[in-house]
Parts: structure tokens; C-alpha cells; sequence
């Protein structure tokens, strides 16, 4: 098997293996034998588990990329841009079943203590999360079509917080109930 | 040592190991060591590790009963029990200096999928939390102090899911910027 087809086996299955059970609940071997590769073999990829780790976490944030677009489509009003944006990501957790939750989220709450570089590119990932949302939110409050009085930094920050506390609240329900509670407050409340 | 002592050495070391380096972060002999018992005893009082963890989340959230009884203070105005009570959470984070996150969401995120015991139990203590809040914005609405178009059932699961995404955000930033930024959303746009 050429270098590159193994190396990408192992983060193809290491994203499903450590987002389905989390970081600490599989071991490499999980990894490799999901990947089909000979346990020995993962070492000559990759230096850790945690390089690994690095790897799939910035795979699932970059897979959002085209899902932040939407925050940019000028075709349609800010607050309809915000609508679709977190429907898509609700498709996400439906997608997985909820069982998931978002990976982003999963690794804030399990690994922030364990791994710095982990922690590091959290930190990366949230920030810019967050610029893409707050343009979005600025745009909508030029437009008028949203409330003036919260900054769009604060309020594009906790709409991400309160998202990744619904994601893993779907983990628990193994449904969207907690999505829905989400849409009609944030939308009732932030945006109409 | 008494068998009631070595049980309760356990617990308060299974609580703070489990709470710092998550379940799966650790292995039941970091919680001997830090018991300061021997290894091999752990099995005689507990059946599992699970069985320890069911153990010292039902402590977590009991500890939390007598900041519960803030929301039903009848000397203070509901909205200012709401804030006061979310202040007391606060103070826990900043105790344990913003490193832990709450458990009930360490172990939402962590384990919804490795354990329908620990599961179960989540869920029965996010129902209970809710019940609470909900009781304390329904008190709210009927002393005209917050909005009425949401239902105070949907306002106390939407606020549990958010602030829990704001503890395990205060895990990575190690501060507690995202809590200030729950309390200027809420109490801004739910409450006033």
C-alpha cells in the first residue's frame, strides 16, 4: 500500500474512532485495526496519538469549511445566513445519529487539561469560528434586522459556547430536542 | 482503616482525579495513589470504575443542593435568584480555577456513549436541574420580571445547555471570559 493511502487510512478512521468514542476512550490499536494497517505501522505516520489527534481536529474544522460559507452569501439576509448555518450544523450531529456531538466541542471538554498543542489549536479553531460568525452578526445589526445593544464578538462567542453545550447535550437525549430548544431561543431572543 | 474510611478516601479522590483529568484520563490506580490506599482494595468497595463514577457524579450534583435552594429564596426577586444562582456556578469554576468545567457536562461529553449506567443518570440530574430552573423562571414570568413568549421549560434546558458549552469553554481559555459573556446574554436578552 503506497505511504500516503496508509497515512490517510489512519486519519480517515481516526476521526470516526476518536469522535465516535473519544480521545481517551480508544487506544491506537482501535485506530489501526478500524484503519485495516498493522498496529506497528502507526508510529511511521505519525509520532503520538496527540499528532493524530491534531490532525483529525483540524480535518473536521476544515470540513466546515464550506458550511461557513453560507455566513458569507450575500444572496440572503444575515439572519437567514445564521438560520441555515447552525440548520447545517444540526444536520451534522442528525447525520452521526447524535451520538457525536462536535468534535471541537468533545476535545475542548476532554482534552483542554491533557494536551497543550491540543488546546493551542482549540483555541486557533474558536477564534476563528467566531470571526466568521460575528461578521455575520455585524451585518445583520447594520441591517437592522437584529437588537444593537451586544457587541458582535460577545454575542457570535456565546452562540458557539451555547452550541457546543447543545451538541453534547444530544449525546445524553440521543436527539435533536436540544437543538430545537436552541433555534427557538437563540432565534426568538438574539434574532428574529 | 476503617471500610467506611478507605470508601469515603475513595470517593473524595475519585471525584477530584475523575474531575480534573476526566474519566477515561484516568485509571483507577491514579485514584488509589491519591486515596493513598492500596491498589488492590478498590475492587472490594467498588464493582467497576463505572460503578465509582455513578458514585462521584451523585456527589457532584448534591453538593450542589445547597445552591439549588438559591432559586426558591422567596426573600429575593426570581430574576436575582436566576443571577445569584449562576454566580454561585461561577464560583466553582473560578475554584477550581477554571481547569474542570462542570462534571455533569465533563461527563455528558465524555461518556453518553461508553455508559448507558452513567448515561441514565445524566439524564435524571439534568431533568431534576431543569425542573429547578424552570420553577424559578415560571416565577418569573408571573412577577412580569422576564418575557413570557418562551415556554420556562425550553428558557431552563436552553440555559443548563448553555452554560454547560460555557464551562467547558472556560477549559480551554483558563479564564472565565465566557462566563462573563453567558451572564451579559442572558441577563440581557431572557432577563433584565
Amino acid at each position: 500500500m503506497a505511504r500516503a493511502n496508509v497515512r490517510e487510512k489512519l486519519v480517515t478512521a481516526g476521526l470516526d474512532t476518536l469522535y465516535r468514542r473519544g480521545f481517551n476512550g480508544c487506544g491506537v490499536e482501535d485506530i489501526t485495526r478500524a484503519a485495516g494497517v498493522p498496529k506497528g505501522s502507526f508510529y511511521n505516520y505519525f509520532e503520538s496519538k496527540e499528532a493524530l489527534g491534531i490532525e483529525v481536529l483540524e480535518r473536521f474544522w476544515q470540513s466546515g469549511g464550506p458550511r461557513l460559507k453560507i455566513l458569507r452569501d450575500q444572496t440572503l439576509p444575515p439572519v437567514e445566513r445564521l438560520r441555515r448555518y447552525f440548520d447545517s450544523l444540526a444536520d451534522v450531529l442528525a447525520g452521526w445519529d447524535h451520538q457525536t456531538g462536535c468534535m471541537i466541542g468533545n476535545f475542548s471538554t476532554e482534552l483542554s487539561n491533557q494536551s497543550r498543542a491540543i488546546r493551542e489549536r482549540l483555541s486557533l479553531i474558536l477564534t476563528e469560528w467566531t470571526r466568521a460568525i460575528e461578521a455575520c452578526v455585524r451585518e445583520a445589526q447594520k441591517a437592522g434586522q437584529t437588537r444593537t445593544d451586544l457587541d458582535p464578538a460577545t454575542i457570535a462567542t456565546f452562540l458557539i459556547n451555547a452550541w457546543e453545550g447543545t451538541c453534547s447535550r444530544t449525546k445524553v437525549d440521543k436527539d435533536s430536542k436540544a437543538v430545537e430548544h436552541f433555534r427557538e431561543i437563540i432565534f426568538t431572543t438574539l434574532f428574529r
